[in-house]
Parts: C-alpha cells; structure tokens; sequence
C-alpha cells in the first residue's frame, strides 16, 4: 500500500521492450516500459492491453489503421487484434494487463520477456 | 480502439464521487472521477482497487496510516482494507478495478454510484 511515483519508477529504467511490473491489481499489472523503435507485428489471444502514454508519441499501427498516442493518453488494443507498438522517438508508457499477457503475443522470440522484473 | 485522452474526459466531470467509465480492459475498467472532501470509510471484498491521480492530492486514511498520492502517482489498495479517500481540495483520478468494483464497497448508501455512465 506504498504509494507508487510511475516517474521514479522510469526513471531507473535504462534499455528498451522490456517492462517492469510497478504494480499488481487482482491479477492485473501495471507494468513500466521505455520503447524505442518498432517492436515485431503481434496479438494476444486473451488478453486486452492498455497502453497510458507517459513521455512521448507512441504510434499503435493495426493492420487497416495507425493510432497515435501522446501524453496523458491511453489506448486499448482488444485481444485478438494484430498490433504493431512503434516509437519513432523514445517513448515512456505504462501497460495495464492481465498477469498472463507475454509482450510478444503469440510467439515466442528474442524480444520475449519472461518473469518480468519488479520495480 | 480510440485514443482517449484523460485530460479531456475528466473536462467533461461536474460532479463530485460519480465515477465515469472510459476504458475497459477485459474484466477491468478505466473509470475518471473528480473527488472533493471525505469519502465514506468502506472496503471491498474481492476487488483490489487502483487509484492513481491526474491533478490535485489524494489522502488515503487507512485504520493505521495514511497515505499521500500526488499527480503522477498511484497507490493500490488490497482487497479487505478499509480505506477512506479524502480530498481536502478537488482532486482528478483515475481508478483501474474489476468492473464489478461498487464506488461504496460492501455498503449501499446515497453515494452508490450504479450502472456508471460511459464518456
């Protein structure tokens, strides 16, 4: 029950793609993650995503449209559909998803986070 | 799959302890809600509850301590703790919880909020 400051928490994060939970709600978490770059083409099953953008402009493409997300803005990506996280610039969010939701989707690759970390 | 910017759908809250939902992730939901002075003490039985402020400071009585959440920061309360929301001046949430989440816990008084308006 200690209160959380989500820029302190990102502000000790130093490499990219690779989210730390912040946070748990039931079997929920909130998660903190820089981005840089274009992650790989994905979808999860089962879980919903929630993207709050901290710092900077993320650019959400889906197969038939583009989302942009600044500052104080969120997005949710429904489960099923195929999505593409992309920061032209470094870009500072939180997630908010189910427990079980693996950041590359339905694959398994290099970009894979396992047994995220705690902040 | 809209971008939602908080900012703006906290600009179109008049009221006070009514929360709105603007966000759904799952099972959970993304509610915005302005508070001003002190909420009744309650708990939940089930549901953890997020609170994480946009503008303003949030005081969280729990039965031992309290605790002081400011913008940029959020606080989890777990489920069977008794807590009790105060805003000595107006404060701007937003609350992350299992939609089934009831504003007033295991009571219902004249601020339960049912059936929450979608913005």
């Amino acid at each position: 029950m200690d209160t959380v400051n989500i820029a302190a928490k990102l502000a000790q994060i130093g490499d990219h793609w690779n989210p730390r939970i912040i946070g748990e709600v039931n079997d929920f978490q909130v998660k903190a993650v820089k981005l840089r770059g274009a992650f790989d083409w994905h979808h999860h099953v089962e879980e919903d995503e929630l993207f709050l953008v901290v710092k900077g402009t993320l650019t959400m493409n889906f197969r038939d449209r583009t989302a942009t997300v600044g500052p104080g803005e969120f997005i949710v990506v429904p489960h099923g559909v195929e999505h593409q996280p992309v920061a032209e610039q470094e870009v500072e969010i939180l997630l908010f998803e189910r427990a079980t939701t693996l950041n590359t989707g339905t694959e398994r690759t290099a970009r894979t986070r396992e047994q995220l970390e705690r902040l």
